[in-house]
């Protein structure tokens, strides 16, 4: 039905989104934003056609779907309000001084788009991470053309949101070739995507064998370029010993709820649960096995992401030293994820890899740790992570200043008392982390600093004022926040 | 009399670092601005001493020397300053919304450092891009420990440097890890340094096989790490028709200054200089020659570049449409420069790939080209670079238009009516540009902005105020600027 995009057309697609670089780099904040409000409009006005379908493909459920497209919306129009804002462009100017020995020559700087970017959809995101999600919005709002590939589970919904975008375009007088939408479930595709000399960025939300793959491609380019995939993250939540034996209730619920979230199909599920031996253990466990126990099984997003759910998840359950300690009472239906727990002991978790990786669903593992040296251990031993969390009293903080600091080294986010998922969008907010958690931990995909993903600055040496682009003439006529002479204006 | 490191050492030496990262990495803003600033004025007062050592060891003039020194001086100074002001850190405050439904959790946001840097010296820049250049100033302002590796052609310079920075880092009360010293002529040294696991960044100044070859490691590491290698530009200089006509004496001036300047060892040299045939281009061809013809040859930094010198410019001059326009009329001794002027035509510059590529010294190509369009294409044929620059009437620059966009999107730099030799320290400069100028465009090595090589955003969600960092706590303590819900304050 939808059958992959042939190469030559492929070629013509970044053809095209060259060409539409070359204009489209030049057009105003204001200019991007109005595309980015427009396609905002159109979305929330897309009527129930699109969640009936969206559903169809992904098996979500229908308030989760318009609570997603939502927030999609509400992205498009903050990033908007960036783009205006224009924090991003990180305008720099220092005045001639003519006096000085040697005299030192008049020089602005500004962020310029880095060319067209190739968006890989997520599958567990239909809208905030897919054709119009956070991606899209931040390259288009940093100039830069967007080239999406289809997530192939759900082709109709990205097809969906693509025609609406493409008449955003349209209407705000843009050159088509700003957005293009593709299909391509082969390798071929998406390979020769990340290749293409004219793709200039990629941004990518999915597996570490996806997203280390495209990372790949990129870096064995004559021109390597930049790969911003976000891959995955086991959300290691540390409960220290006080607030468990004083609130192992409400960490139970607060935990069973995240792991269960959406079929635990998002990537800040939290995967490890990092205790060590106290009082308020064994209650804290029953807790949390009630409440899981209780939890419907649903359907996952399609059978490719079940059947690995089912894998991952016996093959964690069967390492030695893992037991298990619940699962929900009612069996799952083909295709539904079985919410479980597991548990381990730290020195086992230690020595056994596999026990680090992530597994993708409604799966956690209990680490068991025999003292606090052993948490900390524990804590060393962790890949990079997207966020990491402590459940603590401040007496638990002040007395483990040392995890604290591991877990800085190792995470984007620090959580305190709350779980993982949930990921605001906002200006604070640091989605990406050390690899492998990113592919560079240097940006985040959400929030508004996240257009700074796809630009890369300009220097104007002695440029008279005529020939400066907006951001950077004396007079300042789009009113953004400049660093003028060393001093921000 | 510098052996390399062994490999035992090496490991030893990346052990210290990372324990060093472990409390460096928490110092104030304001100690590292102090430590930089004693580095400063250590080097300051260094005495006649280092001079004359780096005189022997580079052959470069004491008073490019001192003047170096002095240029190393004021980054360290201003790159303390800009530390403490605290752009850098890209503070984001977003408050709780605990009515908003669902609520909204506290979040705070900074930069925060990656780890140890190795940093490779350059061999044209004994000071500035050396042991306690650029790329060390901005890696300790950061908060990362810094290793670096002497450049093998100037090792005794390199070593007295580095005593004066211990000696900062041990009056200062910091750790001795912050910065080590290592020597390594071999490539195994350098490789052994990237793969490190205890590496998270590079720092390089240098050839194109150089750096590529660093970046390539970098990449191949399990946990790949961003590279930030400053390779080779050709620097184009496009001089317009009607500018050619009133000013071709200026430009001869201008222009035989910057070829010939240090020997023409900079990467902002100007390597091709693009003109249309019109009727000023004979007299600027003769006033050009003449100029040249008049400079003194000079020794080049070593026998290694000297030659690479020599075979580089044969290799230009003999392929095939290349002419020889002059050369200095006092033949060269031995390890010194020749400057040397060669013409081609524009058609076949783009059909010689030959051509494109870096002659490190002084020399420079003349493109010839037929007419405005032809002069478009030399444009679009050229690789990423460091700089651009235009020599142009306002009536020029209303005239290509096209010219601009397509050098716009080539360069780093534009410059208008400004050599590119001499590289500003200040906030607009961008000394760095698209690949294969550098590996990483998004990135400059020049100015306070290049301390965001070094840094990643962390978020602290839910976190007290006590445990936060004092750049995101309430009372802003630091009085750095921050963007506070969405406003810049």
């Amino acid at each position: 039905m939808y059958p992959d995009i042939s190469l030559t057309d492929l070629h013509q697609t970044m053809e095209t989104a060259w060409e539409a670089f070359l204009s489209f780099r030049k057009t105003s904040p204001a200019q991007r934003a109005a595309l980015l409000r427009r396609i905002a409009h159109k979305l929330e006005h897309s009527g129930d056609e699109l969640i009936r379908m969206a559903m169809q493909e992904t098996h979500l459920p229908e308030g989760r779907l318009k609570n997603e497209r939502g927030r999609t919306c509400f992205q498009l129009t903050s990033y908007a309000d960036a783009c205006e804002q224009g924090i991003w462009l990180e305008a720099r100017i220092d005045t001639a001084l003519p006096e000085r020995v040697p005299p030192r020559p008049d020089i602005r700087k500004m962020n310029t788009a880095l060319g067209p970017v190739v968006v890989f959809g997520a599958s567990n995101f239909p809208f905030a991470y897919s054709t119009a999600g956070g991606d899209t919005a931040t390259a288009l709002a940093a100039g830069c053309p967007v080239i999406v590939k289809a997530h192939p589970a759900h082709p109709e919904t990205s097809a969906f949101v693509a025609q609406l975008i493409s008449e955003a375009v349209a209407e705000t007088n843009m050159p088509s070739g700003v957005f293009q939408h593709v299909f391509g479930a082969s390798f071929e595709v998406g390979k020769a995507l990340v290749m293409h000399p004219y793709t200039k960025a990629v941004g990518f939300t999915g597996s570490f064998s996806g997203g280390k793959q495209l990372y790949d491609w990129a870096q064995q380019r004559p021109e390597p370029i930049p790969v911003f995939s976000e891959m995955g993250s086991t959300n290691p939540v540390f409960i220290l010993p006080e607030k468990l034996a004083v609130q192992s209730d409400w960490l139970a619920e607060q935990l069973a709820g995240s792991i269960t979230l959406g079929v635990g199909q998002f990537c800040t599920n939290p995967g490890l649960i990092i205790t060590t031996e106290s009082e308020g253990l064994d209650a804290f466990l029953q807790a949390l096995s009630t409440r899981i126990r209780a939890v419907q099984p649903s359907p996952m997003l399609h059978a490719g992401i079940s059947q690995a759910y089912q894998l991952h998840r016996e093959k964690g359950l069967s390492q030695p030293g893992v037991s298990l300690l619940s699962t929900a009472d009612q069996a799952p239906a083909n295709g539904e994820g079985q919410p479980t727990i597991a548990v381990v002991s730290g020195a086992t978790f230690l020595a056994n890899p596999q026990l680090h990786k992530e597994v993708f669903g409604p799966y956690s593992l209990v680490i068991r740790c025999a003292d606090q040296a052993q948490m900390n251990e524990v804590a060393l031993s962790l890949d990079g992570q997207l966020t990491c969390s402590l459940m603590a009293t401040e007496a638990d903080l002040q007395a483990h200043t040392k995890l604290t600091d591991i877990v800085s080294i190792k995470c984007g986010r620090l959580n305190v008392n709350t779980v993982p998922t949930g990921v605001e969008v906002c200006w604070s907010m640091q989605h990406g982390g050390p690899f492998p958690a990113t592919t560079d931990s240097r940006f985040g995909s959400v929030g508004p600093d996240a257009i700074r993903r796809f630009v890369r600055p300009i220097s104007y040496q002695n440029v008279p004022q005529t020939f400066l682009p907006d951001e950077l003439k004396d007079s300042n006529p789009l009113k953004i926040p400049r660093v003028e002479n060393g001093r921000l204006a």
